[in-house]
């Protein structure tokens, strides 16, 4: 979703190809032509070149807009997010989401290490936004879209966003200027 | 040490900080006050301003350099490296190595899956080696360095690299330009 609020917002045209994990799409010797990792999303730009790494194809949609600093300190800051996100971030509350949701494993099967985790990536977020209306300089980046993208489904994941009231809060700043349908 | 292979390499000066992750020191108030993950590596820039997160570290001391292609489709298979090095290598072979070496926790209580997942990441390198002298592009990059820094010391996470010719050599040509001494 990531590369998509990022496409629309720049308004850059794509044809979207939903690939089914669980079906084990991402297997297909097609697939794994474009991503040896076989990991979603990938993307292939106009040329026919392949691009993998969702943080790492927004940041080459994005060049030279508005999404990146001209900064190069808030820049720097925007990158921190972005690795902070797959490292600490994703890791906990996509992967929670996707064992409850999609695998629909019961709470006893999941690694319970994985609830701190989330909880202390959104403690952290929201002690960030004390007095921020963005994460990086003062308007919409890639680390808002990067960091939004998992965070507005963290009920799916099983955590109340009620208990970080400035991610929440956040949270409904960043899909008002995404021009999302509200996830709460 | 990927911000040192960069600092090095670029001649940028620096007062290089020992912090113990075994003693906790990262749970220190000063510490945290620089970077709030807890996490290592943090710079303070020549201003007094913090960043954290070695990837996001290492783009901004390299900028403008070799170390990043000047080639925007080049630049941007750099980006999917390093976020692949944090979400696929980092997590298996680096978590290894800790917990092996640093915690020496014996083979048995060991995650299992992590050697399974660091196996396939030097598969997948190696693979991606056939042909190339490096990552991206015919020179060392930032991709290189992110990569390297785990990678020569896989042994200690208990890989062979004997078992990934390609990345043998690729290890020890990067350790060769880096002027570092052979780990292998």
């Amino acid at each position: 979703m990531k590369v998509r609020f990022v496409a629309d917002r720049l308004k850059i045209p794509y044809r979207w190809i939903d690939v089914s994990v669980l079906a084990v799409e991402t297997r297909n010797p097609e697939f794994l032509a474009m991503n040896p990792a076989g990991q979603v999303p990938v993307v292939m730009l106009a040329d026919g070149r392949p691009l993998a790494q969702s943080n790492a194809i927004m940041l080459h949609l994005a060049e030279g807009s508005a999404l990146i600093p001209a900064d190069a300190y808030e820049r720097a800051l925007m990158h921190q997010w972005l690795f902070w996100e797959q490292y600490s971030h994703e890791t906990a509350i996509a992967v929670r989401r996707f064992q409850k949701t999609y695998l629909k494993m019961p709470e006893s099967e999941i690694d319970p290490s994985l609830k701190l985790k989330g909880e202390r990536a959104l403690a952290l977020m929201d002690r960030h936004l004390i007095n921020r209306s963005h994460f990086v300089a003062d308007h919409l980046t890639l680390a808002d879209i990067a960091l939004v993208a998992y965070t507005r489904w963290a009920d799916e994941a099983g955590f109340d966003l009620k208990d970080w009231p400035g991610v929440h809060k956040w949270v409904t700043r960043v899909e008002t200027e995404l021009e999302l349908e509200a996830s709460t």
